[in-house]
């Protein structure tokens, strides 16, 4: 087992770090795609040589965890196995193969001056990711960052501190075999917590910061940052059946919305179903729950046709379970709902199931989420689903970048002019 | 002479206005393009028939600045007069011709599982403009605001309040003839400086705010503010001059680039040329800087081809004059030329001067600067040349968006998806 590294001035150890990743970020934002795709295949190459030395290196945070108490959901996360590294590896294969958004011009067009304007696509500069103890997140999110020719400091949880660094090791030497600077993806190598308050108040060496973790993570985060975060506080995600839905397909995606899994944030927590529709609706959806073992509570209606389940607080309309519990209520119409949404809703993913045109064109305006659909699942909400081919995280921020966020969440644009001489008059 | 609103409690009238300005948003968000035009056609009217009014409220203005000592540019800041009235409208009826951002959907594409995503443009919701004494900014941002379907609080420089009541009048007028909610746009009505500290903090009902004015204005808000702030700090904008460069075009673009305005963000306030190319390009140069009265002050190898110019000292390279002042510093070549903007550079607006096709492209690729040109003056860096239509302010910052932004940066995006039933499997 590894000591940890001494650090004896947090402030100036991460200041060195911002330092280097600003340096290494002019020379990344300026690197080929050919040399940032032989970086990430190198790195999936030197993750799989390194399999014995990770799952070793892994077993020191294990065992730690297990003397430290951790539970068994916070140790399967923290584990790393032959085909968890494998999926490491592939992630930053199928990274390469994404195509590059750095230097994309668009909308490249002569004005009346005679100029022609344009945008082109270029990278944000140095990202810091701030993750919880799942070391397959360092792998990803350092590939994603490279990618989009970024610099990248990762500070993940210290009970991973070994998998990462481990990981780290395989990093270098991928850059170092791509002729890039090993600054391009640094480490926190300390697991001081106040290395987290330097990152995220550093705004002369990093440009965003991204939490990937819980929520309290994240908020905490978001209170103290100086530099501007992308964030997603939690999904309290709706499906709406609607009174001219399908019955078939509001059964199918109302019962995939919330069992497909528990634990992640697109998984619906509360459904409202149409005064209308409800005695036709809730019963054999009831029944398919309860096989599950799915615990629902429901409003004083759906109480009417679901008698034995239990009733829904004021509390449950807020409440994000993670968890097989649902929460159900029964409205008038569309109006109701839009106003359940907006109120009770954490602008994640809703969705609405009906047949009707003019309802579904009203729901995808004013529902007011990063991701609103019609006769779909809310598990749709995922970067590979809807084609981005990875994700660093889900926002739910209004500004810069809204839903699943991708690659071209982590660039930006700037204008090009491109003229002959020409000037103001 | 109209007295100031007492408010008594600067904390409470703000969360209302607040609170009034999300329950507005929620319409004008979802509000019919027609409606939104109608509005401000009318506020345009509004304000040519209230002209006399303006004229002598605004003089109550310039008296009181007269009296408290404000400059003479301040002065004509303030003045309302009636070329300018009829500009404000004006400005109100090209926003209104302006193709309406909100609700275009992007990118609708199929994905493998069977459910379409694409990207449909939505209003960010609240937003808080805070400015100095230009009343015609009030109408200008209202109208930016209400057309990209947000709400607007507008808190304007003490020194225009009656103007800008008065003018809040003409809004108020317009939006009723609409059918919209009076809170659409909300002109703060105290001059109370404590309403700027309230307006910044308001997380829950603003969603981000815009400073428009001097850099200690932005500078303060930016450093206070808990709501993302789309800000400009500064332009220190470079033309480099190339030894491949078009001797005439060098001229025309370098003299313009100062010349043309001194007072603006984008105007150049540092020239680099190459030391191949500066011994043709200065002599002219120098002629006609200085036959306009601009004060030139170079570098040790500028001073041995002009003589008779002031040396430059390293403060000068970090300096944005807004004046006819200019420094100048010869380079070795584009490698110095980008280190020096990317060192000195506020990351506004740059551009290179040359015939060369490969320095021209690293020159656009390598530059980090929200606006990089060819051959075209600093000076385009501008909402309307950029055919955005109009500008609410110049964006250094690299989230959301940089350059210049028009209605589309008062905008998000959020993913629709669409399916007959689609689950996750």
């Amino acid at each position: 087992m590894t000591t940890a590294t001494p650090v004896i001035d947090i402030h100036e150890y991460m200041l060195g770090l911002g330092r280097q990743a600003r340096a290494a970020s002019r020379r990344i934002s300026c690197a080929e795609t050919a040399t940032k795709n032989q970086a990430l295949t190198a790195i999936a190459a030197a993750i799989e040589t390194a399999q014995p030395r990770l799952i070793e290196e892994n077993r020191n945070d294990m065992e730690a965890g297990a003397a430290q108490g951790l539970d068994a959901a916070l140790l399967d996360r923290l584990e790393l196995n032959p085909a968890r590294i494998q999926a490491m590896a592939e992630g930053l294969r199928e990274i390469a193969a994404l195509p590059d958004p750095v230097g994309e011009i668009s909308e490249l067009r002569y004005r009346p001056s005679g100029i022609q304007v344009g945008k082109m696509r270029v990278p944000l500069g140095v990202i810091g990711i701030i993750y919880e103890s799942r070391p397959n997140v360092t792998a990803d999110a350092a590939g994603l960052c490279l990618k989009a020719g970024n610099a990248a400091i990762l500070r993940g949880g210290s009970e991973a501190i070994h998998s990462n660094r481990a990981i780290a090791v395989c990093i270098q030497d991928g850059l170092r075999q791509a002729g890039l600077p090993g600054a391009c993806v640094q480490v926190v190598e300390t697991t001081d917590r106040a290395a987290v308050g330097e990152l995220i108040r550093m705004q002369e060496y990093v440009d965003v910061i991204v939490p990937r973790g819980g929520k309290d993570l994240i908020a905490r985060i978001s209170a103290e940052a100086k530099v501007p975060v992308i964030k997603h506080l939690h999904g309290i995600c709706h499906v709406y059946i609607d009174d001219r839905a399908d019955i078939d397909k509001a059964i199918k995606v109302a019962y995939n919305a919330k069992t497909h899994r528990y634990g992640v944030c697109n998984a619906m927590e509360t459904l409202l179903v149409a005064a209308g529709i409800a005695e036709r609706v809730l019963p054999p959806l009831a029944v398919m729950y309860q096989e599950k073992g799915v615990e629902l509570r429901g409003c004083g209606q759906t109480r009417d046709i679901l008698a034995d389940i239990k009733g829904a607080t004021l509390e449950d309309w807020d409440t994000e379970y993670l968890a097989p519990i649902l929460s159900i209520r029964i409205v008038d119409d569309l109006d109701q709902a839009i106003d359940h949404i907006n109120i009770h809703g954490s602008q994640h993913t809703d969705a609405i199931v009906t047949e009707d045109y003019s309802r579904a064109r009203r729901f995808l305006r004013e529902v007011d989420s990063s991701s609103v659909m019609v006769n779909a699942s809310t598990r749709f909400a995922d970067g590979f689903e809807y084609g981005l081919g990875a994700e660093i995280g889900i926002s739910t921020d209004k500004l810069h970048v809204r839903g699943p966020v991708g690659l071209e969440g982590l660039t930006t644009q700037k204008f090009v002019v491109l003229g002959d001489g020409h000037i103001r008059v």
